[in-house]
């Protein structure tokens, strides 16, 4: 038996189930601070028996480079009982002879949504933009990891939204987030579908992000989930947005089609990941 | 013996040299198609006995993913006698008992330039922009390879040029190349050292990618190289522009003091990239 652990912002999900990704069994509570939050998880994997090795999706920022001397914990952050907590402290001690894997949530769903490709990118678009990323096969770290929702687009014609990031102003996340679009347009994204010049920022600055990928870590697919993508025709409106900024210029992007995909595994995409972190 | 070819739009440099990257002897020669290339580089080589390993740094795009069935390819370029050449070809029946390893140009110089970082970026400015990527310790490919020249930075205010790549107009190549800085300002890039706006333009832009290296490949270092770097105070004034961006935000660059650096071997960083590519 392998365990997951995925770690979101307001819920967190442990499950168990298959070195394929399958959830056998899970339970979805509010996520608290450090200590209590894993305290919840690790009652829960202790009920259903000994698993063998557990794969923790954990937001950021965190620490997920082992080459750190604080690998294993999360770093700087406001959100409170967080910062310096160690994940793979928590779970060596409850699991001593358990091997635990982390990574960003992120990465964590690339790996679950990859399915033969060795160079594929995700973004998320919810309360806030994460982007995780596999390249060569492998997935991506760099120093710390990628905070893809804190770069600074290019301005769709006619916004002047200050945006809404606390720390940056007017980067992807403080110009396309869910409270991004809420703020700006006085609507929940999901009481906009009819909103033509809503999306068509909205899939500006998304097509701006593919772009920057493709030019960066030349992915030959980006899959964008979260709720924001879920309207309709959202993923063709930025995959057409994306073809008139390239120019035929990118082999990666001329050669795959259709290049810009919603989820497969949707909602699940994050534990799946978390299970295939341990899986193989 | 172990033997290095980096291949430059106008010049190629063929060297013999030691596992550390130390050049030993070297020939430079114009650039012409590629065959009639490394004819000149493989009998030049030959004259100085046989190498058991051969590097090579290539100007792009270039297959350097051993995943694509054009491995070891020029892919389309302009460039008369490149597009479909194969390199790795060349070599292998020129030297059948050789290792070759193939690379980007851009990559080649993070290998050369790396040393005790396992993530690291290099920009080089000079008649294009290029990009290269060392991530958790190994160079970055993706599904081709980067083409950071092409993505596009967000506007210096004030700045309406057109900019000058022929593909994409305004991307970074486009606006901060030495042609973008040649067309812009009616000057080389040399000739324009006091001029103070060419400069506040030329570090917006750089800084605008490092910026996005940061939130994307998250290095915790880059090294800015080629001609157009060389104005005194660059490297300061990238950083100092990149800091005012990034608000404290980025673990990797609060870390690392100077974290935007000139290249430690300057124009030999190519060369020297190419023997380490089959040094170790």
């Amino acid at each position: 038996m392998i365990a997951g652990i995925e770690m979101g912002g307001t819920k967190t999900v442990v499950a168990v189930g298959q070195a394929d990704g399958t959830v056998v069994d899970e339970f979805r509570f509010p996520t608290t601070h450090g200590e209590e939050t894993f305290k919840v998880a690790i009652d829960w994997l202790r009920e259903r028996g000994e698993a063998t090795a557990v794969g923790v999706a954990a937001f950021g920022p965190v620490s997920v480079n082992k080459a750190r001397a604080d690998y294993g914990q999360m770093l700087q952050t406001p959100k409170p009982g967080w910062a310096g907590f160690s994940i793979i402290g928590a779970l060596e001690s409850a699991f001593p002879d358990v091997r635990v894997v982390l990574e960003t949530d992120v990465n964590a769903a690339v790996l679950a949504e990859a399915e033969g490709f060795e160079d594929i990118a995700y973004i998320t678009i919810g309360t806030g933009i994460g982007g995780g990323v596999m390249a060569d096969g492998k997935l991506l770290h760099g120093a710390v990891h990628s905070e893809f929702g804190h770069w600074f687009p290019r301005r769709a014609p006619g916004d002047d939204f200050a945006g809404v990031c606390p720390f940056h102003g007017d980067c992807l996340e403080g110009l396309a987030s869910g409270p991004a679009m809420t703020k700006r347009w006085g609507k929940e994204p999901k009481d906009l579908l009819d909103d033509a010049k809503a999306w068509e920022f909205e899939t500006h600055y998304l097509a701006e992000a593919c772009m920057t990928l493709l030019a960066s870590v030349n992915p030959a697919r980006v899959v964008i989930g979260g709720g924001v993508s879920q309207a309709p025709g959202f993923h063709a409106q930025v995959e057409e947005k994306l073809r008139a900024r390239a120019k035929g210029y990118f082999a990666a992007l001329e050669e795959n089609t259709p290049f810009v995909v919603p989820p497969k595994y949707g909602q699940q995409a994050g534990i799946r990941g978390a299970l295939l972190l341990v899986g193989s």
